[in-house]
């Protein structure tokens, strides 16, 4: 991974028409970056459109397997653009959330893990997208947190994810001090998976991305939306809904290849 | 904070007509202690139709932005009143619940965050109060339970926002058990916010909330209401109400302040 | 607890007609342990319905108040019996989740506590079958994972109670890696409610389970069903309800017992 933390200036627009965005695909693994480090990321209305464009066409690329979401420069991101909210009358800021829901949404759509890569902070929402993506690795430096209240614009919508990764008291306590959780914190509490050294972060997210990519696509494409569908369902309709899933899953061609493989005791041999 | 944990005895009367509650207003925080010591705070029916009417006069008193709850004498409280139980008749008995659920429902629906002090004990009924308050901070010896099940009557009202701080395995295993935890254990668990030494209890609670009363009441008005409600939908039900209420938000006098404050870089001026 | 873990041939059928379990009753517990050492205690269809037909029987025996679930040999289970999967048309590959699913149902349904007792490895549907149970304790040296995705089958049912358990990061992680974590991961993640040496492990299962089984056995059957009742109810839906089962619980002769035995200061004896 080239990318240099410390740069403070927009890497120039690549030849993929990215205005806000600079995407590198490693292998099976596609890598999102985050590209407006003189505005510590902000997510403006422009970054959150092409994001969502760019997370659809990358379902349909069929060599990605895993995404990561990364920031240029010295952090990951410090959410939305204040100045483009003061600037906007109210039904243009509705739209701006709108923006946001619909990137959410294609992060959960999507039929492949996306991975947060978190440095720097990670505020408002920039922590919502941390707690929106499948799976969060962050440095050892990083910081989370909802500090909307100080500014008097309360992160209701960041709540709505924190509040599904950590405890209730806990994101009260974030969403009404608005103060800021160590990495370590974030991990204690459910907020991200891993906590490495900064100098280790890009190594070691895509070698867990990589190592989910070598995975059955088809399998984790069917596990990643059963997820989240019964995640919402009541204990046992989700039960009952999950071994449909599974039953359809163990026809797959990925399947009767795995398990005939793990019988016999080899590798098995994935769809492309 | 004036209060001596060591008093056993019942705190006079104030001229507030108070019976089994001590009230002090300190700057924008309320501290409401349970003034029942010689019960260990036992949450009769009385005692809790004064806190929920009381609850309810402070939603209206705007010098209050924050609201301590706390008990007199060597504890937090035991929970209900056991002899009060005993002799009531099983419709009576329903009644003292839906009290109770009155005053769980009061410190909910109050726009301004409810915080629990816990020193000694907070079992059955106490323990559901803290569970219930949006922030809790803990006394180094304080111990939680739900104990019911050791006098045959399971604790299923404390049980409903206990489940909701803790995880099933460790809510099932106080339930079943009625073992108590300690206050580290609650910390872990999600049950408290912080802990504190019993000596710097009052001084550490009501820095936490001043430090909230400090922001914006309009802010943190929307913000708790809204948290809650959305925890109770679907992830993207609740995304869609929360983009609605944010961008209403920030039409909000305090949010054009506070962020025309950041922007240009001086402190924001709240609404009183 | 006479059972040594090293054994790996089955124990003999016992005079129960048990093919796939075995079962010691032990005072007020009763130890049903998965016999199938040479397959890792797969659950197979066969084990399931026998295991669910176990658990109603032991619904109706008033001798029994808490029921502990282990494996013979060297490991709790393996989950699913792969073969059995693999030589399944789809048909009868649902019919084996459905048959786990009525195994599920029936931990849940019994309103006697049931603790999983864990070593060596529970995966796929053996973690789940940790995850259903009410309370679960670990040997030091236990595994858990949901490793499905690496042989093409996501841990889709797994994941119902896996994710009712632990926070979605973490399981979204064990569910797309398929990676194994440690007793000690479990615990802190909410899985399993204590870990001990192994070689405790049966004593300290059985401390707890016999702890239980001396309370009431009335307000556990009450509270047991309540608590999962109310999980998947709305905050305030929830409590009404619980008011409702609380006040009815209040009424029962154990209750009473209880708590005069408790005013009185003495030691209640409950119903048998």
């Amino acid at each position: 991974m080239s990318v240099n933390f410390d740069i403070s200036k927009k890497v120039p627009v690549n030849d993929m028409g990215l205005e806000n965005l600079l995407y590198e695909p490693k292998g099976n693994v596609g890598v999102i970056s985050l590209n407006r480090p003189e505005k510590r990321n902000a997510l403006s209305r422009g970054l959150l459109m092409e994001l969502t464009g760019f997370i659809n066409e990358l379902a349909l690329d069929k060599k990605v397997n895993v995404i990561i979401i990364k920031g240029l420069g010295k952090t990951f991101s410090a959410g939305h653009d204040l100045k483009e909210i003061y600037e906007s009358d109210p039904q243009e800021v509705l739209k701006l959330f709108q923006t946001c829901y619909q990137t959410m949404q294609a992060i959960r759509e999507i039929s492949k893990p996306v991975i947060a890569q978190v440095h720097g902070v990670a505020t408002a929402a920039g922590c919502q997208l941390v707690a929106a993506c499948d799976l969060a690795v962050a440095a050892e430096d990083a910081l989370f947190g909802t500090p909307g209240v100080k500014i008097g614009i309360f992160c209701t919508t960041p709540a709505v994810f924190l509040s599904r990764n950590v405890g209730r008291k806990k994101a009260m306590e974030m969403l009404l001090t608005g103060d800021l959780i160590s990495a370590s914190e974030a991990l204690l509490h459910g907020l991200v998976n891993k906590v490495v050294p900064l100098e280790n972060l890009d190594s070691e997210t895509f070698s867990m991305a990589e190592k989910i990519a070598g995975l059955s696509a088809s399998a984790i494409a069917v596990g990643k939306r059963a997820f989240y569908q019964q995640l919402n369902m009541d204990d046992f309709q989700a039960l009952n809904y999950a071994s449909e899933v599974i039953s359809l899953n163990s026809t797959t061609r990925d399947a009767r290849e795995g398990i005939g493989a793990f019988i016999e005791k080899r590798e098995p041999k994935w769809k492309d």
